[in-house]
């Protein structure tokens, strides 16, 4: 059966992480409170990719939190990952659903309206509300969805749901008022002081 | 039963497509006499390469010439290519063949003598001797063979090889020559003028 808990998803960007090695964020985050891990990599050869998978792999195993791989089917596959998360752009959901087989966590990014409705027939295991507020690390994105927007997807996702982007201490709790299920975030603990306070604080944030 | 040809691949770039269709120079290139055909992409979106493959895999059927697919493992696996191409900084060898099954077949990169050594003792079918020649399309790779390296490597290598790297008409007939089974080309076919005409010139270089 799975099981997973969207409260606190760390998506993970080495070039946001101030120069400290990719564990020691994750690690710290996850001491923090952070709930689901997701291992986002846009630029290393798939090889770096493959073993940071079986590193983080490794780590994460004693905090039973689940890691997901961004987009890339074959490293979700090689290192033996709890789930895939895609993208629009990514490969299609019923491609990656018959490759990863039914008992892993397939998550997909919905950037309109639109997209939130469709998913709710699909074969998919939870929804990214992508983005909620503008962000630097995603440059390909729609507009924006708006606290406004959260709610709306919120209200008719079959999903649970988790909303990515622009996600801070500043506005987590009004984020999750809307009925989100979850938050994600990327420098609000990659690129924090100290990422495991910043995780203690949005998990209060989020848990309420 | 696994069969294929190596006598002539190309391995396909867009960007020195001279702006012509991808279906446009695999066609042609087949046509001439192409035996092989690899789709390497290496910055577009996974649902665009999924879609670049799916289309080349109906086009290829008719012609019974195997699609094989660089790096991408899950793109392999989503088109159900004929097999996937890796090099030294892609998913290890064992976990490509783990994944893609023993029916497909799976070709393996090799920059230095002594990795050619290593492929021996692999569950690979083919190897690539990279590069050859200087080619501007790859800057990571070490010293070019040479065709002193191709004979060296043809003399001690298990299983059948391909040569890679600067490989046109001028030095086609050299490279078969010091014991390679095939020569694989990119600007060769994809930058000529006519792709069909310039695989035909090639096919006749090879097959002697």
């Amino acid at each position: 059966m799975k099981s997973f808990d969207l409260g606190l998803y760390l998506v993970t960007d080495r070039d946001l992480s101030l120069g400290r090695p990719l564990e020691f964020i994750v690690e710290e985050a996850v001491k923090g409170g952070v709930t689901m891990v997701q291992l986002r990599e846009k630029a290393c050869s798939s090889l770096e990719f493959y073993q940071l998978g079986i590193r983080l792999k490794k780590l994460l195993k004693p905090y039973a939190v689940p890691l997901i791989i961004n987009d890339r089917l074959d490293i979700a596959l090689a290192v033996d990952a709890d789930g895939l998360h895609i993208g629009q752009s990514d490969l299609p959901w019923e491609v990656a659903r018959r490759l990863l087989g039914k008992d892993k966590i397939l998550g997909l990014s919905v950037e309109t309206m639109e997209q939130a409705e469709e998913s709710n027939k699909l074969d998919i295991d939870y929804i990214g509300i992508s983005p909620v507020f503008a962000t630097p690390t995603k440059t390909d994105t729609f507009q924006p969805f708006g606290l406004e927007g959260v709610k709306a997807v919120s209200s008719i996702a079959r999903h649970p749901n988790v909303a990515i982007g622009g996600i801070n201490m500043n506005n987590a709790a009004q984020v999750m008022a809307q009925g989100a299920n979850g938050i994600a975030v990327v420098s609000a603990i990659s690129s924090a002081e100290n990422p495991r306070l910043a995780a203690e604080a949005l998990k209060n944030e989020v848990t309420g």
